[in-house]
């Protein structure tokens, strides 16, 4: 891959040098990246990222979909590494741990989140990247990197039997449909949970479900992704989502829905497919509001909520969850000189399930 | 009041004779009504009805505005009276037992809603007005009657010290705030409750969060409704729904919301006022769909729910609670004669806050 012209900008101030691949503009385009991060605090591990999954967010941030996005951006939160270096007053990590960062580096410690383990819905929360960060003042730089400097309390204990690079998807993927799943009452051996779309986050929900016991319909588009839905995840059935007669014929029969849909679509077909007091709990992002009648709502007392992420003790109890039950996403390996190539097919939903890039064997200076 | 020409058709099949006042077309007039009941079975309840409560239903319901009304309709589903026969197989009842019927008098007893205690989101539920009975394949009539005969487990005791005039409308409202609060639990001591809406439902909601121990915010549309909400109902504090500062001023703070209005309005900024993990429950029916950004729920987790009544058990823990707490709906009591002069009235919302009909000492066959 070639650098482009500003892809070896290096940002001011901080000591230790890193690369990364980063976005400049809203092409989309990532390129090599020289930029620089803190010393190791007292409260800091430093990894050596080996793996970094892509997630739907980077490209929504590298094009600045969102409207917040400060270039340049370094993506990446699904972050796995080994530690190299941990501060004095760090004592769940020593040199060599494998560990994980996910889309969180920060929050401020003491509002009605933070204290009740929802660092995810801190109003200060420090993202994994295009955050700036208060400690330094300078702009976070995701895993899309060699190396990341991170306060203790956002590093996680990666399970030592999954492997690496398909659990680091987890930490984004994973707790976002876990966390919905445990606070909903949606973990329960027995229970009928449907998945709604089969892409990045709903392939890992049906694999959470299946592992809770449950039992587990996927409601999508996709006619074609039957047989993958039920062969190779193991879910119990499946809904072809235009087909009206099948999805009336399954109406008042799931205990839950987890909702990974971000194309616009009716909530109201879906809500009819929920028992009484059921609940779908929205953790896609479509653009447009969704319209609710309140009758669907009111008629069988529905829930209809939303989740994003999660705190991190619950994304440490995640992943131990995912090592007790080897559960990983499915992903493609790839190096990081495909990232570009990635995003297109990304954008194409051409992916089974998620591309991780190989961090530690790939990304080199000269790349 | 005069009787119409077509007020006096009795009802065919049926050997009890009853007196009700009876809408026959959308005009929403009321007028004396001569029709039959059932003799009471081995599980009947037959109650003299002392009060009935006007909900807003009724005047949907009146004017057809729900597309579903079978004229003639006798409206009444907040009903009090006096036990005045008991089938063979009744242990729960005796003669003279004060006792309610709500808005429900059968269930089909064996779907996911009614063995769990949802009577009120059986598929096959039987209204106490305006369904068909599948008993007798009649089609039922409500309170605004003289004479009633029910199942006996769709018949709730009234609590000894409750006045039962001002109680009637608990079986209804009562029963409909009080649901949402219990099963998304809104009723902690030390939460924040906000009530958007301040009628019929709403009055009453302030009452049982206050009985909760719950600091309690009414959000309204009425700036002048703020010295009732404090003063006479006893609400911590007041917002004015349209003063965007206030209600800024507030995002964050509360724990639940019951939502009791019916107009058109955006949820957005109520949703905002949630804390992490806050639910707002819709107990009011705009007739268009809301406009839920999926943002605004994903962000903090929060949840959007509807609900509608309660099941049976429910209603009997709600009246018990309220006679315990001596909560009453404010109500104003009014002769057989005045329905319609209500009915214009609570079209305008110009009651506070529940219009109750003195059955027994008004509604006699010459009206």
């Amino acid at each position: 891959m070639a650098a482009p012209a500003n892809g070896n900008k290096v940002a001011p101030e901080l000591p230790r040098k890193a690369i990364g691949l980063a976005g400049h503009d809203t092409s989309g385009l990532l390129s090599p990246f020289l930029f620089s991060r803190r010393n190791n605090g007292d409260n800091d591990v430093t990894l050596k990222i080996l793996y970094c999954g892509i997630c739907h967010s980077d490209l929504h941030s590298l094009k600045n979909e969102w409207k917040n996005t400060m270039y340049p951006v370094v993506p990446g939160h699904e972050i796995v590494g080994e530690v190299t270096e941990v501060g004095s007053k760090v004592n769940k990590f020593k040199l060599g741990d494998k560990v994980g960062i996910g889309c969180l580096v920060n929050s401020c410690r003491s509002c009605p989140g933070c204290t009740t383990g929802f660092e995810n819905y801190c109003p200060e929360q420090i993202y994994t990247y295009n955050s700036v960060d208060p400690e330094d003042g300078t702009v976070t730089y995701g895993g899309y990197s060699d190396m990341i400097v991170v306060n203790q309390d956002f590093v996680i204990h990666m399970p030592k039997d999954l492997p690496l690079d398909k659990a680091a998807p987890l930490l984004c993927a994973g707790i976002t449909v876990y966390t919905p799943m445990k606070y909903h009452g949606l973990n329960v051996s027995g229970l009928h949970l449907g998945v709604v779309g089969l892409g990045g986050l709903g392939h890992v929900a049906v694999k959470f479900g299946k592992a809770f016991g449950m039992k587990v319909t996927v409601i999508s588009s996709s006619p074609s992704k039957e047989n993958e839905a039920i062969e190779r995840l193991g879910a119990d059935s499946f809904l072809v989502s235009s087909n009206a007669e099948q999805m009336k014929a399954a109406n008042f029969s799931m205990d839950g829905i987890i909702n990974t849909v971000s194309a616009s679509h009716s909530v109201v077909p879906l809500l009819a497919l929920l028992k009484p007091n059921g609940k779908m709990i929205m953790v896609g992002l479509p653009e447009k509001p969704l319209e609710v009648p309140a009758f669907s709502l009111i008629m069988g007392g529905k829930v209809l909520a939303g989740s994003a992420i999660g705190g991190i003790a619950d994304t440490q109890e995640m992943i131990d969850f995912a090592g007790k039950h080897n559960i990983t996403a499915d992903i493609e390996l790839i190096g990081a000189d495909y990232v570009n190539k990635a995003m297109e097919r990304l954008a194409k939903a051409d992916v089974k399930y998620r591309f991780v890039i190989d961090i530690a064997n790939t990304l080199k200076p000269n790349i």
